[in-house]
């Protein structure tokens, strides 16, 4: 095979030049520590408040390399997203800081708030069917009558290279603050800031860990076949883990470089978020709260003393979360372990 | 009047001294910005996050400062910590991190969530009767009985002296991103840490504002009188910030130093509860948003380009979060101005 993605060699390098690149552009989030969720957990968890970067997720640090490399080549007057979320919102940012037009693709039945939020970013909406082809198409026909650039969320090499600095700071702060990581956790959707991940511990001697609602595990089974498989994508909490297949250069990134999968139900992941807000006082949304539960959950298995885990974004609805409180059973169990497990 | 504290002296020093005491002891928590937060504000605010200190509270700084001094001198075997809340956990954290005992005197009818939080932090419970008198005298009993040594919540030099360390790193971080603040914002209880603050902005133009909750406004009455006033508490959302007087050695320092006093009122306390939630991703307890309520209040006043923010802690548990969740009226716009003024 001779595409055009199969030519790109990505390392740990990439992601220290997009680290250079993006110094000052964007948020040096803080690492949150909670003695109580320390304890809960029974291993040390560093929490890498990516809701706290600029447009509310770490989806800001690719979309900034991508559209600085946009700008900076001068071809294009704008870009197109095509996103159900965090991704739009951050290209639109990107692109308003370098002066170029941003229009996001969203789907018809997308959450007013979310329209919303990408529209105060600046960008123009243009709502397009119910699938993702629907949406594709409306992009080739965008990109066609306006020569803007496209911007995949997460099968693009400078999308990788950007998300993988989140946890190249999180690596370096653990480190400087005399600890080692012996795992760090994400979310997986199109697996680009998993695979931004694994570049970014290369050499680092860590595991790093994926993780997968519940009847959303492309990568898992795509790591079992070896091949990328596509998964009819069942409801989950967690909006933004949705991708029916991960993206193909991300996968070719992981395939031989994840630890592991570990799958979360909504029970599991309502709770992180609970336990996001009250232990560590960070407001998560459910993709982002993923993570936490995979942790809690590999943590419970043992054999782990440092945990490093990327909260990737804090973007929430307040009906959503208001919903998640008052499943609130006041236990103190992380909850849902039922439907988890670890894979490959 | 010859009464001890009349005779301690504090300046910017103290803090100075106090930050270095407490360097590697306590979080130095972010400074965390909000675009969303400062295109509704009209300014540039820089929220300094102690909601995310050990213990939740920024009351930890003092506690660690003062506990520390009294295991130096190596004379109790514990402390006794009179309070309603943050205050008591951050002296049992302390007192737990230096191995002397901690016992925290609680009212009767103290919510069971912070007794629990209370009890979690290693010190024994005494629930003593419903008023602060009530709590005073057993608080007396426990001192001859045990020899342990009390400590005030707010009228006690080391208290000033590690709350204001807060405000001196918020001062510092803005100083090296380059900008200066003009003023500095702070809730108001017993008024300990909004006094630690006029001393760390000692010689560095700019204004410290204290923010109190209608009905609990002893600072604003005192700077009229010139005498500190007794209040009878009103029903306030912000449970930290209802003694009915401010602390004899915190007014003498803020009596000369504020720049004024902010009210605000249930509404307005609300509504920045879920700002400081939606748009800066943080779960700040009542008494913490009302500070943020207070700066709104300034900003749209007019004249402040750059205003500092103690966000001073984050418990709060999930029933009165619910409840403030289910008030949001969705308007955007910052609720309660009508029972707000600028006093003295």
């Amino acid at each position: 095979m001779t595409v055009a993605t199969s030519l790109i060699t990505l390392s740990g390098e990439d992601v220290r030049w997009a680290a250079a690149r993006l110094a000052g552009r964007v948020v040096r989030t803080p690492v949150v520590r909670s003695a109580a969720l320390d304890a809960l957990a029974g291993a040390r968890l560093w929490l890498k408040a990516e809701n706290l970067q600029r447009g509310g997720s770490y989806k800001y640090r690719g979309a900034t390399l991508a559209v600085g490399r946009i700008a900076d080549e001068g071809r294009h007057t704008g870009v197109i997203a095509q996103s159900t979320g965090n991704h739009a919102v951050a290209v639109a940012l990107a692109a308003r800081e370098r002066g170029l037009r941003a229009v996001a693709v969203l789907p018809v039945d997308a959450a007013p708030a979310k329209i919303a939020l990408v529209h105060a970013a600046g960008a123009d909406v243009m709502l397009a069917g119910h699938t993702l082809d629907d949406r594709l198409a409306a992009v080739e026909r965008l990109r066609v009558a306006t020569g803007h650039a496209v911007l995949d969320a997460y099968d693009h090499p400078d999308v990788i290279r950007g998300q993988g600095t989140a946890t190249l700071e999180l690596l370096d702060e653990v480190r400087d603050r005399g600890a080692h990581l012996d795992a760090v956790v994400l979310p997986v959707g199109g697996a680009g800031g998993l695979a931004g991940a694994c570049l970014a511990a290369e050499g680092r001697d860590l595991a790093v860990y994926g993780v997968e609602p519940v009847g959303n595990d492309s990568l898992a089974r795509s790591l079992v076949t070896g091949n990328r498989v596509t998964v009819v994508p069942e409801p989950t909490l967690a909006d933004g883990l949705r991708p029916a297949q991960v993206g193909r250069l991300p996968f070719r990134i992981v395939q031989h470089a994840v630890a592991g999968v570990v799958r979360v139900d909504d029970e599991a992941i309502a709770h992180a978020v609970r336990l996001a807000l009250f232990e560590a006082k960070l407001l998560v949304e459910p993709s982002a709260a993923a993570a936490l539960a995979g942790a809690l959950r590999l943590a419970a298995a043992g054999g782990l003393g440092d945990i490093g885990v990327v909260l990737t974004g804090g973007n929430i609805d307040g009906s959503t979360l208001g919903g998640i409180l008052a499943g609130h059973d006041d236990s103190g169990r992380p909850a849902g372990n039922h439907d988890q497990e670890v894979a490959a």
